[in-house]
């Protein structure tokens, strides 16, 4: 599959083209600059490639958790970009996409989520996908929970910030760390390229950011 | 000219489109869900007028000065759209669409930028189009420069949040206030509507956010 992707849910910005001659790639650490640097990012992947919008497949965007702000330039971009062009276009999840920068098979993710709280998620990757064991969700470090079993890789800014306490929750569990990853648009794309189209949205409409904090929220004032 | 225009700039999302038969309007208080709002309204007023991207000659969308996410939504989703489908994009200002909305012709515009500080410029009416007399730029309410004469209209959230001290500062130069005027997509497709096309970016790379509070410290860190 051709895809286009991109992420902007960090300091950094960054696209990936897949195409059937490989993968072009571009990260540029944007600080707040991301709405100026995302498109000529994408122009250039495309120029380089030889490809116009309309000879891909698919569009996939980092579509969080994140920067509140950087997630809706990658959104909007590609909700632009999907209703202009047709193209089908997918959100993919950038803990996941911390994941697959990996070859280890069990991977627990955490970022920091400021305000004292991580986004944390764990996968097992089975057949080549990666089977969710522990949801995305919002978390106080001490509350991070339990994973089943041990050999598990850490990844994500999560585990250089609350170090301490999650290592005391992750101490049978771990075999390494990574705390300096986050999401690239390269795995963004491959991601999107093994999905069938089907899981795309047709509707660029439907394409939106995730939003956890909101949810858990929620969650908490309806107890 | 047919123009899709919209705003994201405040907690309101606002769509319009002008076409031959007139213009359809859109306008929900979004609060932080811009980005699952815009799209659709968008595809809504694109079938209301029975028209299709490709049947436009461009794309308008309130630059700033306003809310740095809801900026760069707009912007995103500008950039996306102009990329795929070609058609040239012109960011307005929202200070001037503010303007806009009246029909006096010597109108000063101050919009709450939070921090006690307020985005300003002051505009007048000559042969339909808007001279700027005082540039879009941020100030202490206090520190807002003085107008030529009397006669002015007043308008913007800065005349409501700062009342007091910015009506010291105008009390022999301002003849009305309407403090509850935020920036519509409607005033900013009639803004670009009668703009030349030449002054839209052919490049959708050069349509960015206005933004002013960044100039301002840079200015000011320069002396």
């Amino acid at each position: 599959m051709k895809i286009l992707a991109f992420d902007t849910s960090t300091e950094y910005c960054s696209t990936a083209l897949c195409h059937d001659g490989g993968i072009v790639r571009r990260e540029i650490c944007a600080e707040r600059r991301h709405s100026e640097l995302l498109l000529p990012m994408i122009q250039d992947a495309l120029a380089e490639a030889g490809l116009q919008l309309s000879d891909l497949d698919g569009l996939a965007f980092g579509a969080g958790p994140g920067s509140f702000t950087g997630l809706r330039i990658a959104c909007g971009v590609a909700q632009g970009l999907a209703l202009a062009s047709g193209l089908p276009v997918i959100g993919i999840s950038t803990l996941e996409a911390i994941a697959q920068q990996n070859t280890h098979d069990k991977i627990v993710v955490a970022i920091d989520a400021r305000m004292s709280e991580i986004y944390h998620a764990a996968y097992i990757r089975q057949n080549g996908f990666w089977k969710v064991v522990s949801e995305p969700a919002l978390f106080q470090p001490r509350h991070a929970p339990a994973l089943p079993g041990a050999g598990w890789m850490a990844c994500g800014s999560g585990f250089n910030v609350y170090a301490e306490q999650l290592q005391a929750i992750y101490r049978d569990s771990l075999m390494e760390i990574r705390g300096d990853q986050y999401p690239h648009a390269q795995e963004i794309a491959q991601l999107a390229a093994v999905r069938s189209l089907d899981e795309f949205c047709t509707d660029p409409a439907q394409a939106v950011p995730v939003y956890i904090r909101n949810k858990v929220a929620l969650k908490e004032s309806e107890r």
